[in-house]
């Protein structure tokens, strides 16, 4: 196949847009995250090379990092994943907004066990690339859905919150919410769910999300035994 | 004071440098950090309003943020500060490069009464706006010191380490290191030190250093009985 050069070709605009804003299909950007992904079972739809795919020019008018790769590959979003959570809880995201935090809680999520994460409206995108280089590729080993409150039904609702009680997280048959950036949980959902507070001193309000998830998903983990 | 509008104004250079390349003075921004700084004793060198110090246009030229302030403080960083290590346990970073990573860290050991945060040579600046922003201002409410290997005499030296033991991590008295963003920490202290592992999955390879971070110094408030 000839070098492609130019940022008229189909083929570079498809990859393009795929980085930009990931619909049906998405990048991952490296050989690690490459490879992991295929160790993991998912098949790119193309890879593409510095140099051979793409001139390097036009390669690296594309990448999104300071620290460049010279591979991508471009991969179709899973459909259809389920949720299970007879092993450990599932997570919830209520509107956290910053996609570096989105991908470092479905990181979390899988080191933890977790049963799935679902996102609810006003999260960022899992399949930005922020939010990919921060799950390190774990969004293609642990479910990950977009869903709404009416999912909730039928588990017990635990969520993460400042004026809760300091109690233990949930090890599993459960969903745990962790809320958006600046104002914490949702007030339906602070109305449903056990909140659940971190023992802290008062030096500071409160601490960033993905420190929270932190915390209490290990805390889950180790609880249930694993 | 007239309203300055100029770029070639002294004053206007001084806060922006410091923004820039935090040396002995740095900004905070927005009424809330300044007014938290305040309120833990430290007096700005100068406030900068929008409108009224500097124009409108000068001050937008400024914002590190994509949500903009109105309000900017100038302080002097810190000098002298002590490290105790008879409360909670000292935190040690090891060429931890993210500015994000860095103030986020500080700001966990603030929340967990940590003694304070020793930086080894290859950290990001502490007083970085982005860091800044990471720590939500503690880093003026725990002492951050620049440091080098040679003030970990003395006391026991733990290092976060995926090949380490799952043991608790130490409750005060001790030192507990976290290392770079790619490369862990450094092989002297993985010698010195007695390396814990955090309990997970092996679906991941590893945490980002926060995540680890945040599980282990809450873990210690917890052990310390707080």
């Amino acid at each position: 196949m000839k070098t492609i050069s130019s940022r008229h070709n189909p083929l570079f605009q498809r990859v393009r847009d795929a980085m930009r804003d990931p619909e049906d299909e998405f990048v991952l950007e490296g050989h690690k995250q490459v490879d992991d992904a295929m160790a993991a079972g998912w098949q790119p739809l193309l890879l593409v090379t510095r140099g051979e795919t793409f001139t390097d020019e036009l390669f690296d008018a594309l990448a999104d990092t300071r620290t460049p790769q010279d591979v991508l590959g471009l991969f179709a979003r899973p459909k259809g994943q389920k949720i299970v959570a007879n092993n450990g809880p599932v997570v919830v995201l209520d509107a956290v907004q910053d996609p570096g935090n989105v991908g470092t809680i479905i990181r979390l999520a899988a080191a933890f066990d977790c049963g799935g994460v679902i996102l609810l409206p006003g999260c960022a995108d899992p399949f930005a690339p922020k939010a990919i280089r921060a799950s390190v590729g774990a969004v293609l080993r642990v479910p990950v859905v977009q869903g709404t409150l009416a999912d909730l039904d039928g588990l017990p609702i635990f969520a993460a919150d400042a004026a809760g009680q300091t109690i233990d997280p949930p090890t599993k048959d459960a969903m745990i919410v962790f809320g958006n950036e600046g104002s914490g949980v949702s007030d339906e959902i602070r109305r449903r769910a056990k909140l659940i507070a971190i023992p802290m001193s008062k030096r500071v309000e409160s601490l960033n999300v993905a420190a929270s998830a932190a915390i209490l998903l290990a805390r889950s983990y180790v609880l249930r035994g694993k």
